[in-house]
């Protein structure tokens, strides 16, 4: 787990003041954990019984460590480690370096898998992906040193809590052969509708998005105008990633276009939701056919997009996904943020990005209400979700500590899982042996 | 020239870890000064025997002080005052909270005057014009309370030094009724030749840009040709700010290919520069079509430049100069620096931007050795001009201390100087009566 000083070859800057001194990289080490996920349904399969993800600490010659959070597929480990061993050394305040020596150790790298999303997003830069751990944990180290929040760091709280979307999701009630959890099945209209007003009751979401593409589109709309039945004033979201022919966006579309908020990555290509956008009268959000920088120019050509949802963990971190903010208000898109599963390093990341970042319309995406509670790294107690929002951590740095106890049981969990890679689709059909990744499915 | 704390309305935010709280602005002082210029020529007329600015310096409770700079013009400085009334109990540690006073202090404003330039740029944003010189200071504050450099708030140094341009001006040898300046005339090629060869001797500048826009365009191209006879390898630019027919700046812009680096404003319009772009095999650089986050989409769309010409005094300071370095890396558009006459404050504030922006790929502009030695409000001594670079203060904050003796001296040479805007034309015209503003001229 640890790597230690390689004779590497860093740019070489005129020495900085007393600060950043103390912020020389001594160590980083990239951790493998595992954390128990349910069985929620998607496009591409079902979550595996466990949700994989990287815990970076990066430690200074003072002692001062910093977090980050990312993917667990190995490939993406692999990575991560090889980008660790040139970091020492390195200034955890100066992210530009940190971004350079990311380049530099992904010179020889082919780019295979790693984007640890399960099939779902694949068209991610590389160097973001691998960048952004480490973003994250040199700003929790500078935080630190500095006394003041990452969202100092990154221009001003303009918010002090965040708001966050319930996000629903079919399941089943329980693993195969598990009992069934907390939330219990959810395959159908009413079955999401109880486990809306579970996640409202819990957590008083403002909220809610429904995670598509699993049934027929008619059930699924069907589902939508439950919830709006149920919850007549809720925003409303749905997500189907991508597997609707255009022909199917514009008719569910239509027939939503009373209901919803926006309608998220109806089918996968900028073209193709381009062609959506002209016929129905809905915001388009992404997460599916923008997700890097060199996605930007040409989804605004196509008018494809009104809203992106950001992600730190493909968008290079934290002081890159400002980037993309800027873009946002420059081109008058709208900003939210998308989530994978992900424990509270990530979250405490996402909600300081967010509380610095004016031009976040919507409500942020969260898989949080989906972890048990005793799953985690961090020393509990600091993220909660009240009234559908989180309450900003003002302590130095992200405002989350490292607990080193639950990151070693989370990674014995990672070994004893034998999982190395997310897959939902392979888990689907040891289930389901005639499922088949169809896109577009309708 | 103090303002102190009126009541006023600032949103509360929870209180913030240490560093912060010394960090309560108590006083802002927005000071004008005055230094003297050369009579240099450009295409709205000649620059007045001395130049405004305005001397910005914020107070912490702690006694802390940040330095800004910006234009002198009257209605500028009516705005700073009245934005600076805003800010007395904000957080020098929060410039979105700045940001969005300062949008309250201009909600009356009908947008009036005071952008400093004479006339020649005057579609940027009001907000970013009269927030630049608070998030300067703000900065400053934050790197001397935290012990880093601006660049380092910035995201780190990419570079120890910063290459600038020498800028060469047709001038007269002196302002009427003086006796001639150090640099004497240049009002032919030849002139040219000779201050470019005065600039590179004292200076060591590795790339010369001309302003243009003064004589007729084939006294100028042929200025271009006999520098790139007198330097075969420097990089050459010229600026007409704008006063070419299309018509005629392909015919310039063909007949100079050969030998230029980039072509910049050729016309005022995204459309016009579009059209020459199309016609001509040059980069075309602009400060005049794009000074605004709302002129990036159509120059985009219209595909009018390729270079943006960035300027932190009027794209909303250094933060927000950052987004518009994203927004250029994300749309493969280059990235430099414009300039004003200016003074030291300004000058390391664009050093500190440049050394933390990768993406700054020409030596930018800078007026810097038009002015005297003497006339400045820092502490002499840091920013020196070596084989045409500048080496990045690595002390904390900007890296420049006021010189309170000098600010007086220079404010009184303000009063004494009697101007209160920039005014090139009616000095011109009071020199030569039959001088008229036409856009294009040829
Ligand atoms: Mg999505
Ligand atoms: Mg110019």
């Amino acid at each position: 787990m640890s790597t230690s000083g390689p004779d590497v070859t860093i740019s070489t800057l005129t020495p900085r003041a007393t600060a950043t001194h103390r912020a020389i990289i001594t160590e980083v080490t990239v951790t493998p954990v595992a954390f128990a996920d349910p069985p929620l349904l998607n496009s591409v399969g079902v979550h595996e019984p466990f949700a994989l993800r990287a815990i970076v600490v990066v430690r200074t010659a003072d002692g001062v460590y910093g977090l980050g959070e990312t993917y667990g597929d190995e490939a993406h480990v692999t990575r991560l480690n090889r980008a660790a061993a040139l970091l020492i050394g390195a200034d955890a305040f100066n992210i530009n370096q940190i971004s350079a020596l990311v380049a530099e150790s992904l010179l020889e790298d082919q780019g295979l898998g790693g984007h640890g999303t399960g099939g779902m997003v694949t068209t991610t830069s590389l160097q973001d992906r691998v960048l952004s751990a480490f973003d994250v944990a040199a700003l929790d180290i500078q935080g630190k040193i500095l006394g003041v929040p990452v969202s100092t760091l990154l221009g001003g709280a303009v918010r002090d809590e965040v708001a966050f979307s319930g996000y629903l999701f079919y399941k089943w009630a329980g693993h195969p052969g598990q009992s069934p959890d907390a939330w219990g099945g959810a395959v159908d209209p009413a079955g999401i509708v109880a486990q809306a007003r579970k996640m409202v009751n819990d957590y008083g979401f403002t909220a809610l998005k429904l995670k598509g593409g699993v049934f027929e589109p008619e059930i699924e709309a069907a589902t939508i105008e439950a919830l709006r039945e149920a919850f007549p004033e809720m925003p409303l979201r749905i997500d189907p990633n991508g597997v609707w022919t255009v022909q199917t966006a514009i008719k569910v579309g239509k027939r939503l276009e009373p209901v919803l908020e926006y309608l998220e990555d109806p089918c996968l290509s900028i073209a193709d939701n381009a062609a959506v956008r002209a016929a129905v009268n809905l915001p388009i959000a992404t997460n599916m056919c923008v997700v890097s920088f060199n996605d930007v120019p040409p989804a605004i050509a196509a008018g494809a997009v009104d809203i992106v949802l950001s992600d730190h963990h493909f968008w290079g971190g934290l002081r890159r996904s400002q980037g993309l903010a800027s873009i946002a208000e420059t081109f008058k898109l709208g900003l939210s943020m998308h989530s994978n599963s992900h424990l509270g390093i990530s979250f405490a990341a996402m909600i300081q990005l967010a509380a610095a970042t004016k031009n976040i319309d919507y409500a942020c995406d969260t898989h949080w209400p989906w972890k048990l509670a005793s799953d985690d790294v961090i020393v509990p107690g600091v993220l909660e979700i009240k009234d559908g929002s989180v309450k900003v951590p003002t302590k130095p740095g992200l405002g989350v500590e490292l607990d080193e106890e639950a990151l070693e049981r989370m990674h014995q969990q990672y070994l004893k899982c034998g999982l190395t890679k997310r897959d939902d689709t392979t888990y689907m059909q040891s289930i389901q042996p005639d499922f088949q990744l169809t896109t577009p499915r309708w």
